[in-house]
C-alpha cells in the first residue's frame, strides 16, 4: 500500500463513518422516528453533514489525494477510492459549507413534509418546500457546472455518468416511438386478463410472511439484512453486513410482493459487494441505473417470469387458499403481468413503466432547464399522464406527490429506472446464451442466476462504470433495442398478439 | 450570551451530534440491526467515538471552556453546559485516544456477545469479553483517579455524584438490617397471595396493546416517542422530541406491563427536559439515581398502587376476559404486589428488589477493588442469591448473565436502582403532604402527578444534582428511612401483618 494512501485511509474512514451515521438517521426517519422528531433531528443531521463536508474538503484530504495520484502504485480498489473521493471533493468543494448544511437540514425535513402532504393529498403544503429544494439543487449544479454544461446534465451525471440529456432524449424517443403504439395495441387488441383476485382481503401479516419468504428465496440474506415498513419502499445500505429493505402493504397483494422483490434486488447488489470495498467510497453500486437494473431484473425478469413461480406457486396458494386456491399458475402469471396503464409508477406493469419515467424526465427538464413554476406541476403532470397513458390523476397523491425522490433533492434519478430496465434486458439476452435461464428458475435455482450477477456485477462496486460492466459482460455497448425486443416478445406472447 | 460561549456552541453542537449518532447506533443495535452487522458497525462506532473524543478534547474546546469560566456572565443553562463539558473533558482527556476508541468498539460488540451467551446459557462464551471490558474500565478509572480515590468510587461518580462506597455501604447496610428480616417475616407469616392468573396465554399482540395504552396513560407521548422490542428493556434518548422505550414479552403479563411503565418513567423524564437544554450536555437526567427514581416511581409508587388501577382495571379485564374476567381489582392488585424472592432483578417485587441490587453492588466491589476472577462470577453470584434470597440460579441466564449493564461497561450503575427507589419514597411522602396522591390516581389524574415531577425535577435536566433536587423539593437531605418506611407500611398492609 502506498504510504499516502495509508494516511488517506484515516480521513476516508472518518468521512465514511459520518456518512454511514447519516444513512442510519435517514433509515430511521423513514421507518420509525416519532412524528415530532424532525426539527431537532434535522439539526443533528445538519451538524453531521458539516462534519462530512469538512472531512472531504479538509486540507489533509486534498493533499493526500494529490499525493496518491502522484505516487501511483495503487491497487485497483485503492485507485477507485482515490477517484471517488476526488470526484466527491470536486462535487462539494464549490458549495459554501453553510449552504451545504442548510440543504442537508432541509432535505432531512422535506421528506416528512412530503409524506404528510401526500397523506393529506395537499400539494400546496409541499410546494414551498419543493421550491426550496429545487432552488438549492439548481444553485449547487450551477456551482459545479463546467464548460457550459447544462444544469440538468450536471444533475444526471450524479446518477449515471455518461448519459446526458442528448443520450436520454434519444433513448426516450425510441421508447416513445416503439412503446406508445405497442401499448395501445396490447390494450386494444390483446386478450382480456382477469387480475381481480390479486386485490382483496390479504392480511398484512400474511403479506409480510410471503414477502420475507420471497426475499429470502431470491437470496436476500436476513442474517445481514432486515425488512421494515415505510411510506415509500426503499433500500438502505450501511455496509455489506447490514442492508435494509422496506415495503408497504395495501389490499393489492402484488404491490407489496413485487416491491419486496425489487428492493431485495437492490439489497442483493449491496450485499454482494466485496469485503475489501465495503465501507469505502467505491463500495457501492456502480450507478443508479445499474442499481435499478438489478432491482428491476429481480422484480421483472425473474419475478414476473412464469418459470420463477413454477416451484413455489403451490406454497403461495397454500398461504392464501381463499384468494388463490382456484387460480391456477397460468392465470396467476397472466394477472401479475396484466397491462393496465395506471397512475402509480411503482405499481405499473413493465410495459407502461418507462412511460411513467419519461413523464418525470420531461418534467424534470422543464423544472431545471425551463424554470417551470412549481405551482403548475399538478396540472402539467396530469396533462402528460393524459397524453401518454390516457388517464388523469384525481388527486395529487396519485399524481405529482406519489414519489419521494424530489423531496430528497434527487433530480436526475428517475431516468435510471428506465435505463436500468434496459440494462437488465440487455443482460438477460446475453445470459440466456450462457445458461438455461428459465430452466434454472423452474428448478428453483435462483442462486445460480444471482451468483452470476454477483460475480459479474455486484462484487465490483464502483470499480467499473455501468457502461464498462455491460461491455465486459455482453461484449456490446449499451443497446436499448434489447429492451424493446424483450417487452414486445413478452407481451405479444401474454396477450396472444400477432 | 458571552462571546466565548457563542463560539463554544459550535464545538458543543459537534460533540452532541456525534454522541446522538452513536446513541442511535446503540438503539439500532439492540432493537433491529441484523445478526452479522456487529463487526463492521463497531468499526464505524469506533471512528465516531474518535471524532467525539477529538471534539471534546480539541484545543479550541479547552481554550473556550477556560475563557467561558473566566468571562462569566453565563446563564444558568450555559454555566451548566460549561461545567458538564469541563467534566467530560477531564474524564476523557487522560485516556489515550486509541484506547478510548478500542473500548467503544469493544462495547459495541460486547452487548451482542452477551445477548448470545445469555440465550445459550453459556457464561464461558461471555467471560473473555467481560474480562476485557472490566480491564478497560479499571484502567480508565486508574487514569482518572485523583487524591488516592478508589477505583470503584471513581466509577460510582459517573452515575451518582456524592455517593461513594462509604455512603453506599451505609445505605445498603440499612437495607440489609431492615429488609432481610422483614422480607422473611412477610414470606413466613404473611397471608397467601395467588398470582397464578398473571401467567398464561397472554398473546404478545394484546400485551403490546396494553403496554401502549399504559405508557400513553401515564403520559409517554407517542408523537415524541416510540416503543420497540429488545432482549433487555431500556430507554434511549435522542432529544426531547425523540425518546424511545423498549420492552420484551413473556407469558407473565406483569413482566412486560411493569417494564413498560418503568421505561415510560425514564422516557417521561427525558421528554420533560426543557427545550433550551435538550441536545446540550446539561439536557439529560440529573443522575442515574434520579433517573431510576422516576422510572421506579412510575413503575411502583404509581403503577403498583391500588388507586392507579381503579379507573382502568375494567379495561384491562375486557382485554383479557379469559384470564382476568373473574379476578377482581383487589386480587389483581395483591397479585402484582406479591412478594416472592426470585432470581431475576427486573421481575423482582419491590421488597426484595434492593437485595438484588445489594448483591450486584457487593460483586462489583469485589471485581473492581478485590480483583475477583471473572471465572468465579457464576458461583459467587449463586452463593449470594442463596445467602440473601434463599435461592440459587439453575443456569447463568437466570444468574450472572441476566443484566446487560456489564457488557456495556456500566460498573457502578446498579446502586442507582436502589438509591432511585429510595429517592422516590422520599419524594412520595413529601408529595402526599401537598396533594391527595391516591385520590388523584383514583380519578385518573396521573397527569397532575406527572406535571408535578416535570415541574420540580424533569425540566431541569442537569441544572441541579440529585441531592439538590431532593433538598429543594422535600426540604431535607437524602434520607433512606423513607424507603424503609414505605416498604414496611405497604407490605404490612398487603400481607395483613401486625
Amino acid at each position: 500500500m502506498a504510504k499516502s494512501y495509508d494516511k488517506l485511509k484515516t480521513y476516508m474512514d472518518k468521512a465514511m463513518a459520518i456518512k454511514t451515521a447519516m444513512t442510519l438517521f435517514e433509515w430511521d426517519n423513514e421507518t420509525l422516528a416519532p412524528k415530532e422528531a424532525g426539527e431537532l433531528t434535522s439539526h443533528v443531521i445538519g451538524v453531521l453533514s458539516g462534519e462530512y463536508f469538512q472531512a472531504v474538503t479538509c486540507d489533509e484530504m486534498r493533499k493526500l489525494l494529490k499525493q496518491c495520484g502522484e505516487e501511483g502504485g495503487l491497487s485497483q480498489a485503492e485507485a477507485a477510492n482515490v477517484r471517488e473521493l476526488s470526484q466527491e471533493l470536486e462535487q462539494i468543494e464549490c458549495i459554501p459549507q453553510d449552504e451545504y448544511q442548510d440543504f442537508a437540514r432541509l432535505t432531512a425535513r422535506a421528506t416528512s413534509v412530503w409524506a404528510k402532504a401526500k397523506q393529506e393529498q395537499d400539494f400546496d403544503a409541499f410546494a414551498p418546500t419543493l421550491k426550496k429544494v429545487i432552488d438549492y439543487q439548481k444553485k449547487f449544479a450551477g456551482y459545479r457546472k463546467k464548460n457550459g454544461k447544462k444544469l440538468y446534465d450536471v444533475m444526471l451525471d450524479d446518477y449515471e455518468k455518461g448519459f446526458s440529456m442528448e443520450n436520454l432524449d434519444e433513448f426516450f424517443s425510441l421508447m416513445k416511438k416503439e412503446l406508445v403504439p405497442f401499448l395501445k395495441q396490447v390494450v386494444d387488441d390483446g386478450k382480456q386478463i382477469d387480475d381481480s383476485f390479486l386485490t382483496g382481503d390479504y392480511s398484512e401479516e400474511k403479506q409480510e410472511k410471503l414477502g420475507r419468504f420471497l426475499a429470502a428465496y431470491v437470496g436476500f440474506d436476513f442474517d445481514r439484512g432486515v425488512m421494515a415498513v415505510s411510506a415509500h419502499p426503499f433500500t438502505t445500505n450501511l455496509h455489506n453486513k447490514d442492508v435494509r429493505i422496506t415495503t408497504h402493504y395495501t389490499d393489492c397483494m402484488d404491490s407489496s410482493l413485487f416491491s419486496v422483490i425489487h428492493e431485495a434486488g437492490h439489497g442483493i447488489y449491496e450485499l454482494g459487494i466485496r469485503d475489501d470495498l465495503t465501507l469505502t467510497p467505491a463500495g457501492q453500486g456502480a450507478s443508479m441505473g445499474m442499481h435499478e437494473s438489478q432491482s428491476r431484473f429481480f422484480e421483472n425478469i425473474i419475478g414476473r417470469n412464469r418459470a420463477f413461480w413454477v416451484p413455489i406457486y403451490k406454497k403461495v396458494q397454500e398461504m392464501f387458499p381463499e384468494q388463490l386456491g382456484d387460480v391456477n399458475l397460468d392465470r396467476f402469471v397472466e394477472a401479475i403481468n396484466k397491462v393496465t396503464p395506471g397512475l402509480i409508477r411503482t405499481e405499473a406493469d413493465e410495459l407502461s413503466y418507462s412511460l411513467h419515467v419519461l413523464i418525470r424526465y420531461e418534467i424534470e427538464k422543464m423544472l431545471i432547464e425551463e424554470n417551470l413554476d412549481v405551482e403548475k406541476l399538478p396540472e402539467i403532470w396530469a396533462d402528460k399522464y393524459e397524453e401518454y397513458l390516457g388517464i388523469r390523476p384525481e388527486n395529487p397523491a396519485q399524481g405529482v406527490l406519489q414519489d419521494i425522490h424530489w423531496s430528497q433533492g434527487s433530480f436526475g434519478y428517475f431516468p435510471s429506472y428506465a435505463l436500468g430496465s434496459a440494462f437488465g434486458a440487455q443482460l438477460y439476452y446475453h445470459m440466456k446464451k450462457t445458461m438455461d435461464f428459465e430452466g434454472l428458475l423452474e428448478d428453483g435455482k435462483v442462486d445460480v442466476i444471482r451468483e452470476y450477477l454477483r460475480e459479474n456485477i455486484h462484487q465490483y462496486g464502483k470499480l467499473k462504470t455501468s457502461r464498462q460492466l455491460l461491455k465486459d459482460i455482453t461484449g456490446e455497448d449499451f443497446n436499448p433495442e434489447y429492451y424493446v425486443r424483450y417487452l414486445k416478445e413478452k407481451y405479444k406472447k401474454i396477450y396472444a398478439l400477432d
